[in-house]
């Protein structure tokens, strides 16, 4: 089914076998299975938590080490968390339960397969040890080999994926808002990532699954339980058809129930898959908004759409405009911008060293400038573009001496607008 | 009527209705008239606008030196400034005008009065040359001097006054955010300033009027045209209402009509006079933006409501918050927030000069801090609050490395929280 580890079949198969086994005893947000599989390794984790073997005084020391790395400090160590493993492990058949997801187009990818989501590295501790899917919502499929084809194709490309997310009591507003947006960005061929729920995350399902062209899996659902169990029972001929037509994604084990923790976890996975978090609506506490507060951490942008100041709905999007670095959104468009903008932020183009090594030498670009000047060249940002406002913000200054300090820069060569945003201008060749 | 010149009744006349002629023939956004009377003085200005006389050739140069250094590059001579102005001489009757005024309850305040409001000197060269304003909505006075001393008493103080703008197109929803913000205001003590159009701006003055307590003028309009000349028509009872309870302001010299130029002019004025500006509702074009934007050019802090992406009367807030550095509100709590913590950055205590020195020679209170502390020590405002959020954004750390670093900054005495905003800890006393 996978040809990228360069491994005979059996030993890939094991490995999937293997991994399938630790996602049913180590519980999402339990950041020791990442450690020990990193310090130790798939096939040795296994044996400790599932073969009964015990780690000797090095490898505890390899897996705390490992752990302590990674910035977690109140993680006990690797021996306690091998009794909490092993209380599972008794419900642990990795072959069988592969079996019977393949049997009815499911599977489960892992980090080894070259389709794996790198977005999820970006989550480092905290990446899920494997990631269960399906795309078929009923039937059998003969070929499983086909099937991992199919969820490789439909996984979420960097680029081409948003989160739009929300309340479960979304108001007639946010049902409309969450539809327009999924609609408007699945015909831009953006696939839209959402969770299971009633509300805001079936109304964008919905309507990116209706504006989906073939052949483009529009609609990517990430649940809290297993993929053999549609949550909540309403809406299973809803996870049916985006099985069918897009992706259901989840790290957890067949049967696997959802409970509160893993709807909190499942929301980090939300945010590492897509490029931006957008938050329809949301109440003054809101699961949506630890997706948002996921995806902030991760450094991803979130977008909140503002409704109206009386609507207990939108109090969450407000919160995170007013406390966050989230950004006002009215539509797909917007939404888009934001992400290309992030993107330019993310991803600084190297200068070449030689380059770099000239403009050490070159004059100070900025004699005879004027302290305005200055100040709003320091604010410009070197590698994207941003505002007048914003600079505004940046350096201080009051907008017309933005706008007249802007209009020196750009005759001198030093700073540049496109459609009406700013950055440096890229340095002149030699 | 004004103690404050220290000149005999009979100067101070003069000085009045001098001032009420150069405004009569001096349109607002004539900024050459700031520099003839900076440069060359009331009197003399007055003399050469309205009696015919000539400037001397080291009187030109020093108006046109004085508006090249308020900045005004674009600003033709004294001569050609003459010529416009004496086309309007003829109309010129500053005894008249005032008397007029003070007979139905209204004057003139000169910069030159102790109430002169301040705030307008923030306009620089924009200041108006004198403000007309009337206190009574109908009846006549028996005592100018009471009117001078009511306007006085009714004036806007700094601190106290915000701006509720927006969109003459209101809807409902609009008319009900301005009327809560205005009767939540009102009830604080907060005086209401707007312009005198239908819409937002009624029904914030409507509202501020029926929430004012006996004694506090909870509304104050600013109005396009003469004081005399109540516009629209159909406002009439509710700005003869707010001359009776509050105040009416205007450059305009009696009987001027409004037009397009000096609203745009007149929305210079509300921004100046108020603490900041909080716009309701406005359309992707609106007058509304204008008030925003001199405010932001002041440095004054602006708000703006938000409201349904459908709606095209919140197109122009939405497009504020996105593109400037307004802030989202949603009541009047969230608009004094603002303001105090406007205040406290546009106002930094200075430190003792003794405590700077002992200071500079402290050992380096960041000394054991990591990288992140240190980002987020760095981005910590030192004179005022800000948010995690916004430190988030200042930093460019994740909101758990900010909230955690945060935690240890506050444990070594380097950060204090104060509802739930930070900025950095006064230094130990020695």
């Amino acid at each position: 089914m996978n040809q990228s580890t360069g491994s005979p079949p059996w030993a890939e198969r094991r490995l999937r076998v293997m991994r399938s086994e630790l996602c049913r005893v180590v519980e999402p947000g339990d950041l020791m299975g990442w450690a020990a599989v990193t310090a130790l390794g798939v096939e040795r984790t296994h044996q400790l938590a599932l073969g009964g073997e015990e780690p000797s005084p090095g490898e505890q020391e390899a897996a705390a080490r490992q752990a302590a790395e990674a910035g977690l400090r109140r993680t006990a160590g690797l021996r306690d968390a091998l009794k909490r493993w092993r209380t599972r492990a008794a419900q642990a058949d990795g072959a069988r339960d592969l079996a019977a997801l393949e049997d009815f187009g499911g599977g489960l990818l892992i980090p080894e397969d070259a389709a794996w989501p790198q977005q999820l590295n970006d989550l480092q501790a905290a990446a899920p040890l494997g990631l269960y899917f399906r795309c078929r919502g009923s039937g059998r499929s003969t070929h499983p080999q086909q099937v991992y084809a199919a969820a490789a194709d439909r996984l979420p490309r960097p680029g081409r994926c948003i989160a739009v997310v929300g309340a479960r009591e979304m108001s007639d507003y946010g049902g409309q808002v969450a539809a327009e947006l999924a609609e408007q960005l699945a015909a831009r061929e953006v696939a839209v990532l959402s969770g299971g729920a009633y509300g805001v995350d079936a109304a964008a399902h919905r309507a990116a699954l209706a504006a989906g062209t073939s052949g483009f899996a529009s609609s990517v659902a990430v649940l809290a339980g297993g993929a053999d169990r549609f949550y909540p029972a309403g809406n299973e001929p809803l996870l049916r058809s985006i099985a069918d037509h897009g992706l259901l994604l989840t790290e957890m084990a067949p049967g696997s129930a959802p409970t509160r923790h893993r709807f909190l976890q499942r929301n980090r996975l939300i945010a590492a898959l897509a490029d931006a978090v957008v938050v329809v609506e949301a109440r003054w506490r809101s699961g949506a908004l630890s997706t948002a507060h996921h995806a902030l951490e991760l450094g991803r942008p979130v977008g909140a759409v503002p409704g109206s100041v009386y609507s207990a709905s939108s109090a969450g999007c407000h919160r995170l405009l007013q406390q966050t670095p989230a950004q006002l959104v009215t539509d797909a468009a917007e939404v888009m911008q934001m992400v290309a903008a992030a993107a330019l932020e993310q991803d600084p183009l190297p200068l070449p060293e030689s380059s770099a090594q000239r403009h050490r030498s070159d004059p100070d670009p900025l004699e005879g400038l004027g302290e305005a000047e200055r100040r709003i060249y320091d604010a410009l940002p070197a590698r994207r573009l941003t505002t007048a406002g914003r600079l505004s913000q940046v350096a201080g200054l009051a907008m017309p001496q933005v706008l007249s300090g802007l209009s020196r820069l750009q005759r001198r060569g030093l700073a540049a607008e496109t459609n009406g945003q700013w950055g440096r201008a890229r340095p002149p060749a030699p």
